[in-house]
Formats: structure tokens, C-alpha cells, sequence
């Protein structure tokens, strides 16, 4: 068996989100479908967590074992002939044994795109670019924003960010990572890239719809509901009603995934 | 009434064209549409000219005239919130009296782009850009595309490159242009933009499917197919036959559209 080491691109619009479902079009079902096509063989590719339906990847790693043996270069030109467009192989190589797409994750880097008009103006969208940014209609102020954003940096209990989900499912599958509600963030920070505000985090992990519920927050700060110093109190609250609402999932990216490095010398 | 000019941006993935058509979503109908939910009057806006099914606008210019009065900003403002996102008005002018988008217009410019991957590479196409670019499996000589390029620079008969219309439909509307397939090219040429082959084209008015073929041709002259120095006897022959095939829509843009400067003293 050989380990596999996927980064892959998708444009989340049209999936169900990451985990393979019954009769519903997922990342890992049709990457899983794709490398059934090619080698025949039945196996569950693991990404280095999960999206949510309609979340974007610029860089999801997964990892899967093959007994198929194969250049990597083959592997993945042959995976995007059997993808549809909207998900691509950026890259294929052969993983040390005992890596695992999430396990082995030192760190996750998400960005979400925001739209905002510059206050009195009659500026728009581009209709290519609005499918990839909340479009917000209220006026911004960057600052506030920036302010909640650098109180986040550390290691805190980010219960009051995290989904309060019903159907524990998928906590119990998660056991291992989900018995804690502590991560630690160390870049939390807005910047302007042409005519969108991106918030960009890097964390050692984050809980389910996490980044989402910290920019619904950001922004409720942004536009004045909220104070900008209230994010030590709203973590101290360990409550999920202390924060601000859920931000769409289309302006979401997962951009990297980072590991430790490894050593070849290390492996024999 | 009050003549009004647009400029809009549209994203063209989900409509059957410009031209309105009976149940199905076209831009002129969701624009007119939404001029009706503003001002309820019933005005069929008239474009510089009809993008076809899947083709998309950064600036296609729109003319129609109003008995409501209002400021220009306004107007903008309330068929932006009216319009889906596919659509947006990047500005509204008040025009002079005898504009008109198509009759006015001096010189219309479309840009096609065009994905291939670097010979020899495993380079992949954006999941996110792979909706707006032809991605072509072939390996491309550029420098064979823009010898045949330059070859249509100047005034020629088009027939060897418009759509052979089975129903003579569009034809009959279109009676004053229609009539001589002869068009000026001021800008032919490729240029490469981040990882896209991009066709740009400025001409005094284009027949239906005419830079789609033009780009089919150029694909078959940069791929070998044909030889690099046949578009002046494609030209001569003014048979559709002669030319290459139809490029995709979805790779095609039209991306201005350029107008007699009027002086506003010439008005009086």
C-alpha cells in the first residue's frame, strides 16, 4: 500500500460540502468516485477537516491509501480528467507512512472575502467575483473590525464561536478533536485586497463554523452593534449566544493547510 | 420621456443570451423587468448589440427611455437592489437625444480566453476561472495565432466566419446591418494574461458568431491544424466552410463599447 498525499482546489458552490453523503454531490464522494474510476479500488480520501456546503478550497489536503502504483504526475493528470472542472488536483505525491491529511496539521489558514461599498458611493459588485463575498450592505468601519480581529490572537475556549449542533454525529465521529473547545489563533487580522475587505486566520484548528461565527461577529462590530472591545467578554462567556450570527459560507476559502516539516533521515 | 443610457456587467453562465425570449431568462428581459418594478413602465431596452447564450459583459451599454424622472444615482441604485447579482449596473447616464447603444457606436471590442496548459507540465485551470475560459488539450503555438490574427486587421468580407442562421429571424430585425458582411478590424492580437491566452478584437461591428469562429480558427492555426498563413484565403472564399469551428460561449466577453464623442454644444 502506498500513502497518498493530495492538495486540492474546488469551487464549493455546487456540493454539499466536504463529507461523502447518500445521493448528494460531495467533495470527498466525487474525489472517492474519481480514484474508483481510475484504479478500481474503494477507498475514502481524509481531508484535513471539513467544509461546509458551499465552502471553497484553494488548498485541501487529503490523504488516502492505493495499492495501484503509480507516478504521482500520472495520478494526477488522469484525477483531473475524471473531475468535473470545479474540483482540481493542484498537486499528487507519495506521503511518509503515519502522515494523515488532519492529524498531522500543525495549522489551518482560512480567508473570507467581504464586500462592502465605500460609504457614499454607487460602487458595485462585480457580478464574476459576488457568487465569492458576502456582499454587505451596511458601512463599514474597517478599524472596529481590526481591533475584535487582534483580540482573537491567542490561545482561548472558543465555545461562544462554535456551532451549537443539535445532531451530535458529528462530534462523536470527531470525538478526539472535539472534547476541547480550546484553539489557538496565531494570525487574525483584515486586510483590502482591490475591492473586497479579507479576513485571514491561521489557527492550530477550529471548530465547526468557527471562522463564520467569527466574522458574523467582526462585522457586527464593524457596523457599530456590537462594542469594539467586547471579544474578551464574549469568550469569557463560553456561551454561542454571546456572539455575533453565522456569516454566509460562499465567502469562505480554506487557502492552506500547514505541517511539520519531515525529515527523511526521520522516517527510516 | 428622458432617453437613458447603461452600462452594465453581467455574467452570462445562467442566461439564454441577451435577446428577450418568451419563459426563459435572458438579460434584456431581466433588465426590462426590472425597470418595470421601479417605474412601472414597459420599455424593452435596446443593447449595442445581442450577446449570445453563456456570453458574458464587463461593459455592454444599454439604451431606453423613461417617462419617470429621477437622478441617475438613484436609478442605479434601485436596479442594482431589483437585478440579481449576474447583473449589475455599473452606471446610468442620461443620454442625448438620437443616441442609441448600437446605431451610435463607432467600434465594439470582445476579449475570448482561452486555458492551455504550458506544454510538458501538469498545469491545471482555477476551478474558479475554468467558467470563464475555453480550456483548450491541445498544445498552442501562440506565435502561429497572432501571424493569423494580424491577418485580419484591416476591411474584409466576414462571411467566411459568420453563422450560417438557418432561420433568417435574427436577419430580418437586423436589416440595416445585416445586409453587407463587411466589417473593419482595428485590433486583432493575443496576449497572455496570468495563466490565460486572451483574444482581444476591436471592429466597427461584428456578424453573429464572428469572433467565435475567428477564435475556432486561430485554436486549428496555433495547434497546427492549419496553416498559419491561410486567413487571407479563408477571407476570399466567404464560405462559413472555410473557416474552423465555433469556440465555446462561456469564454467569450465583451468588454466595451466605444461612441462618437458628442459635444454638448452640438446639441442645442
Amino acid at each position: 500500500m502506498q500513502l497518498w498525499k493530495l492538495t486540492l482546489a474546488y469551487d464549493g458552490t455546487g456540493f454539499h460540502g466536504w463529507q461523502v453523503q447518500p445521493r448528494l454531490a460531495t467533495i470527498q464522494g466525487v474525489v472517492s468516485a474519481a480514484i474508483h474510476k481510475l484504479t478500481g479500488e474503494h477507498v475514502l480520501p481524509q481531508g484535513s477537516g471539513r467544509t461546509d456546503a458551499g465552502v471553497h478550497a484553494l488548498a485541501q489536503v487529503a490523504t488516502f491509501s492505493l495499492q495501484t502504483v503509480l507516478p504521482p504526475t500520472n495520478l494526477q493528470r488522469a484525477m483531473n480528467r475524471a473531475l468535473p472542472q470545479a474540483i482540481r488536483v493542484l498537486h499528487a505525491e507519495h506521503a511518509p507512512n503515519g502522515f494523515h491529511a488532519r492529524y498531522s496539521a500543525t495549522s489551518k489558514t482560512y480567508e473570507y472575502r467581504l464586500f462592502s461599498r465605500v460609504p457614499g458611493t454607487v460602487q458595485v459588485c462585480s457580478p464574476f467575483l459576488a457568487p465569492y463575498a458576502w456582499n454587505c450592505p451596511w458601512d463599514l468601519d474597517l478599524g472596529l473590525a481590526q481591533r475584535g480581529a487582534a483580540d482573537l490572537v491567542g490561545e482561548y475556549d472558543f465555545t461562544s464561536f462554535a456551532a451549537v449542533d443539535p445532531e451530535l454525529r458529528h462530534n462523536r465521529s470527531e470525538k478526539t478533536f472535539t472534547q476541547s473547545p480550546v484553539r489557538r489563533l496565531m494570525l487574525s487580522a483584515w486586510f483590502a485586497e482591490n475591492d473586497f475587505l479579507v479576513y485571514r486566520v491561521t489557527g492550530s484548528g477550529f471548530l465547526h463554523h468557527m471562522v463564520r461565527n467569527i466574522v458574523g461577529t467582526l462585522v457586527d462590530i464593524a457596523r457599530g452593534r456590537t462594542a469594539a472591545d467586547a471579544i474578551p467578554k464574549i469568550l469569557a462567556a463560553r456561551s454561542r449566544s454571546a456572539a455575533g450570527p453565522t456569516a454566509p459560507a460562499h465567502g469562505l476559502f480554506l487557502v492552506r493547510v500547514d505541517y511539520r516539516q519531515v525529515h527523511p533521515e526521520a522516517q527510516r
